[in-house]
């Protein structure tokens, strides 16, 4: 009964790579890569003392001078504070006290003189309260330029720096880390290893962070100690952050029944920027490409905010002035494990067609915990009394991208669909990052990486023509 | 290369009726229908006076007795404040002042001996700011029993009532009315008299209200005299609300970032009682009928809250307490108009699995400004490699019902597909309203009725006999 299915050249990979089987615990608390900072301070997770001696409001430099000086800073990070990256938002959070919300930056360690005052929350999860969460934006960077930032007073003080990105162009080189549902186990960490030996610029995070809501009330600890634990990356490069399921944190039966609330306090995003009006779906420019990130937990039905946006985004992509056109999100639409085996249709049905006029480039999603890369296919020729709902070849889609191996608590997928369906290039069922290594406006090389191997060595790799400028038959 | 069709005993009907073509025309501001009552007090709509007299929390009777005995009670409706109809959530709106929120009620006009006290809210719309909103929950209610209800003071108070609805039960008669996309045309104006000469004891609404959306800066004014038009039916039955595209009134342009904002604060749904986070996705127990309704509007993919609710309300779903189970929505998933044609494809892909598994009686949407009712028929083998993805006859499958034919403002949708559908039994473009009268476990009588017609004459109807208790195959 099955409709003609398109044909390829010859039939997928399924990596015949077998790991060597390792219990998928997370690291515990007291381990190094959760190390917080000098000072005298409590760790980052405290209910607020009965009496507070602290304003509520207290931006004062006198009050920060003489009460917060030595309030210790943790969980570092840094994303874009608008579209292309002459601004840069700095998230931190300081435990029992509140601590000062400025953030000193220059070029250079010693010329720090430019200053930018942030904003703090706090939230309350069930039993767990959070410490103050900072965020501040750092404005009127130049493209391409090395800052030095620091936050804190005297013995807590504590400096890092990152590259603005490039100005957004047509030919700019830059190379992206692809990470999703990282976690913080041991796997975590050798993938996190992994990725900073191969040196990205930047992070394309396709969702699911810390799996905090994998312990009982979803112990937001574990929230701070994944932040303690990829601060070594994120303090330093911007990552770009897309919401995953374990993001929802959404658990009526303890009361807690708004979703993505300690992600959302905790992780900013340039959405408003982009124009849009929440901080699930936004899009940045960053180098040579125009990336757009959407919620596959959020609505997406006509009309919404996300269509709505989603619809108006497309229509300011310039592929001339940034040729490579991505869309990151949690839940794929091109996967074949049985593990979460067609959850992405639903937003498929909807948007698909939308991604395949607009010559996307690439999609990446994670969600499920293995790797595979697609084809070019696409299947939007149905019209639910044709029959034609098998995925085609289709040379104006985008390579689909599961990168889902990021070796959470979950454990690995390795049940995948057989046979092997045509629309899938690669699959293996092991723990990695990847890399996009844009070149110019007509090539990008794509490598993924498995952690058993160096890190320098490639599992999977593929050379991309842009479907704008180069729209050849690039998929393997 | 159409797959393999179902088969069906005869082909679909496209009614040949063509109605008189008329102008479709919101009612002006100054129709009778739109009338308020007597009283000294300004429209529902006025901004707040400057320097307000009234204190904001003002619950106490002297206050409330010297200021407010005055104050216009308008817009007045009832819906249902529990599962089952033992409390009904009465609510209406003053103007510039906010009177008092106290529901009097009893058995008879004289007996009003009990009483609640209610809640009010306001709301900002761009330029327009709401009169107060008041809702009140009456409780203790037994079911069957008709009760009087009254708010006001002096001239001022108006007198409604409305009959709780029986206990639910496997074998207890009810008369449902079926109304989608109202607006408030002239067209509104005949559907919702026809509803009224047939009689029906509760309406089960699927969403489109107002269309003051359609208006510049979706006048909210519209929303006034919405309510308004419907009081006179809407404050003596209860009417269950279903969220449609009209409720969302996101308008970015304008600084209007929160779907549902005046829907939601003017109506109320009884979702907490429904073990639901949302007021959007609910469910109620009336006689014979459990009644589960969806937003077609908010997320619903796994792991969303919505997700999650459905799947656990099915399971609470028992047949033998209540035979019936009846699904509303906005945005249908079968229908066959080329106006908003596939748009419910994408939660049709998430949910109908589910609906069919749980032999759901009937699904109940609108949207679509036509008639239109399906056979029994599913499309859930699919799984992307197997091509089958056309609908198939399905005796466990609901009847699709849509009903979108209220009357509003953007007109009939009179373009429908071709050939028609084997899934569709009877379509037609004109406006009106349908009837559901449940007899029993086994059967219950459906009936549309159009507008051109006398309000008894029935255009299409069909035995419908339960899922669970009679499965037979009753499509024609």
């Amino acid at each position: 009964l099955a409709a003609a299915a398109a044909t390829t050249g010859h039939a997928g990979v399924t990596s015949p790579y077998r790991r060597k089987l390792e219990a998928t615990a997370d690291m515990p608390f007291d381990a190094d890569v959760f190390r917080v900072p000098p000072g005298y301070n409590a760790p980052q997770q405290v209910r607020p003392p009965a009496v507070s001696l602290i304003p509520p409001i207290c931006n004062g430099f006198l009050v920060s001078h003489l009460v917060f000086r030595l309030v210790r800073i943790a969980q570092v990070h840094i994303t874009l504070g608008d579209q292309t990256g002459t601004a840069m938002t700095v998230s931190w959070v300081t435990a029992s006290e509140l601590g000062n919300g400025t953030v000193r930056y220059g070029p250079s360690p010693d010329r720090m003189e430019m200053s930018a005052q942030g904003t703090h929350t706090r939230y309350d999860y069930f039993n767990y309260t959070s410490g103050f969460i900072h965020h501040c934006t750092l404005r009127n960077l130049k493209h391409g330029v090395k800052y030095y930032y620091a936050m804190g007073f005297g013995h807590t003080v504590r400096t890092f720096s990152f590259t603005a990105p490039p100005k957004p162009g047509p030919d700019v080189p830059f190379k992206f880390g692809l990470i999703g549902d990282l976690g913080q186990t041991f796997d975590s960490n050798s993938t996190l290893s992994h990725y900073e030996a191969n040196g990205g610029d930047a992070v394309l995070f396709v969702g699911d962070l810390s799996y905090a809501d994998a312990y009982p009330l979803h112990d937001n600890r574990r929230w701070d100690s994944w932040a303690r634990f990829v601060e070594r990356s994120v303090a330093y490069q911007p990552w770009i952050w897309t919401a995953g399921n374990h993001e929802l944190d959404y658990a009526p039966e303890i009361g807690e029944t708004v979703p993505f609330k300690p992600f959302t306090r905790r992780y900013r995003t340039p959405y408003r920027a982009a124009g849009s009006t929440e901080p699930l779906w936004y899009s940045v420019k960053v180098a040579s490409a125009h990336i757009i990130v959407l919620s596959s937990y959020s609505s997406y039905g006509k009309y919404t905010p996300q269509w709505t946006w989603l619809s108006d985004e497309l229509a300011r992509v310039d592929r001339k002035a940034t040729p490579w056109l991505i869309v990151l999100m949690h839940s794929p639409w091109y996967n074949s494990n049985n593990y979460h085996y067609m959850e992405g249709e639903t937003m498929r049905v909807q948007f698909e067609s939308w991604l395949v006029a607009a010559k996307v480039d690439i999609v990446l999603a994670g969600h499920v915990h293995s790797y595979e890369r697609s084809r070019r296919f696409s299947n939007v020729a149905y019209n639910i009394v044709n029959g034609k709902a098998t995925p085609v070849r289709d040379l104006d889609a985008p390579v689909y991208v599961t990168i889902g191996d990021g070796g959470n608590i979950e454990g690995i997928a390795n049940n995948f669909t057989e046979p092997q369906p045509s629309y899938s290039a690669f699959r293996e069922a092991s723990f990695g990052h990847a890399t996009l290594e844009i070149k110019n406006r007509t090539h990008a090389y794509y490598a993924w990486h498995r952690n058993h191997d160096g890190a320098k060595a490639t599992a999977d790799s593929v050379w991309l023509t842009n479907r704008h400028h180069l729209p050849t038959d690039d998929s393997k």
